[in-house]
């Protein structure tokens, strides 16, 4: 699979289908494919560091909107079944009875194999978020770069 | 870029989803990317014309359907934290305080740059729309239309 | 349009969203498209058979989830307006007045036509269903052979 790549659009801030995005990127990796995702709308809460977070020059719906959002990956909902938490403790339940790792070890997984992990500037500008509220090593791109390299890419998905 | 083809269902009828479509649009046309959008099932909504509704020709459910469902793009829920609007209009401060531009003005921003703007003829039958009520210059094709397009595109996405 | 290929992920268990995956199914068939099916997570419902379900060697929670969760693809829940089932029952009113097939008779299409039905096997084993409780046919891949296949279709979707 050398020469090969795959370009995701992580626009979900589901837990179930960051599950799904970062399984693949995981999968991608061991076959030597080259990975980028970026990172838009929900997809940011994924990448809010719980460690950096500040309301540093925020306005008053940027604070809103950081307190009322999930802090970190793990605290994501589900797509469907979530019932206040109820579908994920279960969701969570059988995975671990199945020796399956969390969302948390996918992404950090994802990170150490080298998928390239890309912000979408103008979601942060909107959302309030700054670069220095995520994850290490996360890059800020806009929507051109993005498209540059998704249409050079062997396969694009939006999740 | 020349010579690059990007092909999007649009599938959802989110106001969040439509904006990072469009959005994706826009950039693809300033790369002058060839840019084709089908609009299928809940993704009809955002081509809706207020100005040219009719009652004509539908049926009961198909005079329910219309008159419950969003009468033109600015009209959309958000897909997450909607709130029965409160979210949505949370959103839109943000985006004003960023002097980003609404949905309506990326809809038109990429009619206006030449994004190909079709219509899936089946879902506009089960719904009960008709051509003469959506925006002046939106095609109706099937789905082999649209397959044959967009197997032949450098990209594709199912938003 | 020989030799051209489509691979699409069914992450979704929404009756629309299913169709519209299907109608595009059946109609790349006709277009002699080759086409592979990757159904995971909510997904996994629309292969679910009725009358092969059991509890047997089955965890308290997968049995709860099993139990919980729609038995058959037209069971299915709408992605938005479902209104615990109204609007449901609406849509295919609707579908009925214009002749349009249920999910389940794109469904069998798509099998008599063709398509490769491949399910996510580390979904099946977090969700405690096993290849027995399938529609027959259906083959059980891990995300890396869902990869080497997506990596080299003409196009790929995540639905």
């Amino acid at each position: 699979m050398i020469d090969k790549s795959l370009n995701m659009v992580i626009f979900s801030g589901d837990y179930d289908k960051a599950l799904a995005a970062l399984i693949i990127a995981n999968g991608a990796r061991e076959l030597n494919v080259e990975v980028k995702m970026f990172f838009a709308f929900w997809g940011l809460l994924l990448l809010r560091d719980p460690g950096r977070m500040t309301d540093e020059d925020k306005s008053l719906y940027e604070k809103m909107f950081a307190a009322m959002t999930p802090k970190q990956a793990e605290e994501l909902p589900l797509s469907r079944m979530n019932m206040a938490g109820v579908g994920k403790s279960m969701l969570l339940e059988m995975m671990d009875e199945n020796d399956t790792p969390r969302l948390i070890d996918f992404l950090n997984g994802a990170r150490n194999k080298g998928v390239e992990f890309l912000a979408c500037k103008l979601s942060l500008e909107v959302m309030g978020f700054t670069q220095e509220e995520l994850l290490e090593g996360v890059k800020v791109v806009d929507v051109k770069e993005y498209l540059e390299s998704a249409l050079n890419a062997n396969m694009q998905l939006f999740i």
